[in-house]
């Protein structure tokens, strides 16, 4: 293993192996995962949560990215923008708490004082030399879509964010993110590295032994299953499955809701994929008896039977709208082998608990869920330490959208890395 | 202390003085320990636990070594077999409780399967161009020696473990461990370098001071003592002692019972030392009375009065063979500064708990001596860390035994460190 | 921040800004923070304790600085000596407890036995060819300065100590510490690096809005002001206690006690500061209530109205002397991210509590004062490690003499890292 860790991480790049796991090192490796840091999470497009989570002008949400500690601050024209969260004094983190509400941000050692646009307002015992206009916090960039806040730590970031904008927002936007509100966060810490974290998310092949609550709403072989490994009973219900894509596809469509599948998940530097897919058992929403779990739906709907419109994006996030709430992960590396899983329960802002919704029935489903895939992924890290590890196949028929994401990660190294 | 931890290993190695400690980063750096893992615990036969640990097919133990997970499986022939408990699918670790007992050895993550031979005998999804005869689990040599369990992770284990294997035998098969069973284990975290336990297990010239429990059958002056150190009344018990060791030794050996000295410590590969010594006061067993803890003697032993064999192997392990109890320890290294000493107690697999034995009667002197040794191994790691740490000499009547282990790390670490 | 700590020390060095915060790697890296404890810990004179730690023949106190662990000794002819705390046969540490009294200092493991001025003076079964002699307790360099104990760590102690000695003593020896007891000791640890410590000690712009009980006894302008930041009831006030710092010091010299400024910060090795100021109110100690907490005053002292004396030292300590009671600090690394602060409260060792002094009333300013302090360190440590952090400007009017802690420690550093 002191062998493989001291390859150069170019090396390791350049002998990737498509169709395959990752070498133990991009799981294991302190230094990769701190060029994961400076490299994927430092120069791309990172969602990190919802407008909801900052309704009102003076609503402040820190978000820390590795050593970056980020505030995503309403003003008071009702925009939201984002701020390192470090004072320009001696450095001192201005905010503590998760979420608070503030009239400016104030530093509380020395009582440096900033306005909602980052601007310093006022700073004791500086002397007339002293240029408040240089010492304003520093911006981040910040990006809407539909209500999903991408940001990014990079001075340059990438462009293409506004073509999958583009393409993304008459998906998103009926389910009008801007009136919902978040009733639920759960923040998961994951004893893997994030990669795994995103790996296990984008294949279904090991829900059907694992998650006995997911795959009531969810079709299992909705990625794919290859037809020598399921039986005549199994095959017929794929084919029934396939065929309500199909019908309920095109009649939501026609009902002006983009549906059908986008995968832009390894040619774009802004990578995401798309689909709408329907519930499975004749159902409405992501819970346990397929029902949607909140009676005031989303937007405009009046029509329950909506699927679940996924969208997932490169490095760090998937998300899975219905007709009545929405759930919203985002995964962030604590270190090589630890992850937060973030996931965010968002419903109509005005429907009311106990009224219209039951909390534990909305979020019930993706907490098992999550639960059950922070198990699997801590396996996956355990056996990556071992000097028996290499990478191994991915399925071809059900975990193809793995290998994309591996190979999305491997070129975005290659493109960033000093040459 | 950042100069001495800048030598590079090498220096370090060339300039050990003999009959004298280990330079500090041989004890605190984790550079070194890594060292330890690959070269030492690499490439060297492991004690990690005995026969009836897994007695029946199907049986399945778990024993990891740093970063690598083995697991030791009774198969459907009765033959013990190690694999490396890592799935060849996505690499996820296979069993997870310390002990089980399986059918077949299915990874949970996506239910890839492996009979007990490590054969992969079933994976879905996997398509036609698959091939299971090259994905299955990766073997870990393993011996038996008289049911004492030895695993080396290399792939090409040193040869003279049959030799070493030639002289143990006739010592420990009287001894019949295959009819013992464990009745317990402790798991003691010591906060020490591994070298560190390793050196105290090998003088006594502690003990006296340390052991109260222990020193009761164990004679304190059973690995030599200096004739200025000890009064009159000492070296006269020390006189009737050697006694013992020639009479006793000699009644043993007639009656079958191999039992005098072998020592091969720094001389072997597989370095090792035996001995049957005499239990103090007219003794019989490692115990608080002297007396045999478990009625149901082992093997075929009639005479409770065997005195106690030790077998002493490089790296990591120490036993004692009694006439109804075997004790026996195995070190694994955590980190440089943190070691699992791993003790395991065997009486008659037929010896009922309650009628034929007491379990903390079995278990009182070591369980003792353990925690006693625990803390000097802390106190000796926390004085290695200081500036003021340089080699010390070890006694010339007592401590020569540490002194091999100490020619024999450095020997081995100078014979397989790259040129 | 890849970039930065990738930044040779040397070149950090020679760019670092006067009047500016340090760069970030100076607060957040591992490698840095080791080159503090060998080149600033271990070759200046380390505040350690006061002399009534060890009153009587026999006590000992154990101080740990990074790895290393010295004893601080009181031999039988009533000196204090310091010894490194490891045995010079297998290196175990010797003492384990804070504070403990011996005959002689044995070590627990072979019972290696050392007088109290470190001299080997029993070792078992060694042999004759053994020398006693070369194996003593290594020495360790103390001083006393009127009852304030420094050491260092280096053979070759900073020889200008004398110089401070020389000036110190007749501020200090009137408070005649060796007539005083330590009422109580609290050991903080504070979450950032210790220059963030030290730098937060050697202002007072952070007070006023954080020390409601320090600003109490404190005038919170002692350390300066920018007439532009205080309105005309605070200049009022500024330019009345400005006048009681002339009275009361022309009062205090003629009465024998040396009060006014010497400035010594950063044009010496061996760095320091100290000033007798008035209480703030008209009052006589740093209480609450600003009256004295012990009736005992110290020494031959009558008048209760002596202000404190302050002594501020490089690299890590600072003391409030008073008529009645002294507070004095010493902080510690403990890692690049966690730093030990360690308060001790002495009386007139005649007090009596509950009829003297209230503990509660002598500690309660400078526990909650600490208390605040460490949570300004922790957020100035959280923003250090942002990708956003640059150094900010320290201000000219209150922030002087953070800035000469700074020049101080980069000139040590420039001076000792080898060219």
């Amino acid at each position: 293993m002191l062998d493989v860790v001291q390859t150069p991480l170019k090396s390791l790049i350049a002998r990737r192996r498509p169709g395959y796991t990752l070498e133990a090192p991009f799981y294991t490796s302190p230094q990769i995962l701190q060029t994961d840091l400076d490299l994927i999470f430092g120069h791309h497009w990172i969602y990190v949560g919802v407008e909801p989570d900052v309704p009102e002008p003076g609503d402040v949400m820190v978000v820390d990215i590795g050593a970056n500690s980020v505030l995503i601050v309403r003003d008071d024209d009702l925009g939201v923008k984002a701020f390192h969260n470090v004072c320009r004094h001696r450095g001192a983190r201005l905010v503590h708490e998760p979420k608070t509400t503030v009239g400016n941000l104030v530093c509380g050692y020395h009582q440096w004082t900033y306005n909602l646009e980052g601007k310093l307002v006022h700073a004791d015992h500086m002397g007339k030399d002293f240029d408040p206009g240089c010492h304003g916090l520093k911006p981040v960039h910040l990006r809407s879509l539909a209500g999903l806040l991408f940001i990014c730590l990079s001075d340059d970031p990438p462009a293409d964010f506004d073509e999958m904008a583009a393409v993304m927002t008459p998906y998103i936007a009926p389910h009008d993110i801007a009136n919902c509100k978040v009733i639920h966060q759960s923040d998961l810490i994951e004893l893997g590295n994030w990669k795994l974290t995103m790996e296990n998310n984008r294949e279904c092949y090991h829900c059907s032994a694992n998650h006995p609550e997911l795959t009531i709403p969810l079709f299992a072989y909705g990625f794919g299953f290859s037809p020598d490994s399921v039986d005549e009973t199994e095959l017929k219900q794929a084919q029934r499955y396939e065929q309500m894509v199909c019908d309920l596809g095109a009649q939501w469509e026609a009902d002006g809701l983009p549906s059908r599948e986008v995968d832009r998940l390894d040619d774009m530097v802004t990578g995401y994929r798309t689909q709408r897919l329907p519930i499975d058992r004749d159902g409405e929403s992501q819970t346990i008896d397929t029902k949607v779990a909140s009676k005031k739906l989303l937007g405009q709907f009046t029509n329950s039977k909506l699927g679940g419109l996924s969208f997932w994006t490169q490095p760090n996030s998937w998300h899975h709208f219905m007709s009545d709430h929405i759930v919203t992960f985002s995964v962030i590396p604590l270190d090589a082998e630890r992850t937060l899983l973030r996931t965010k329960w968002l419903v109509h802002k005005d429907a009311v608990e106990g009224v219209d919704y039951d909390l534990e029935n909305v979020i019930g489903v993706w907490v098992a869920t999550n639960d059950q895939d922070g198990t699997l992924v801590g396996w996956a890290q355990a056996g990556a330490r071992s000097q028996a590890y290499e990478p191994g196949p991915y399925s071809p028929y059900t975990e193809m959208l793995v290998d994309k994401f591996c190979n999305w990660y491997i070129g975005r190294l290659n493109a960033l890395l000093p040459r």
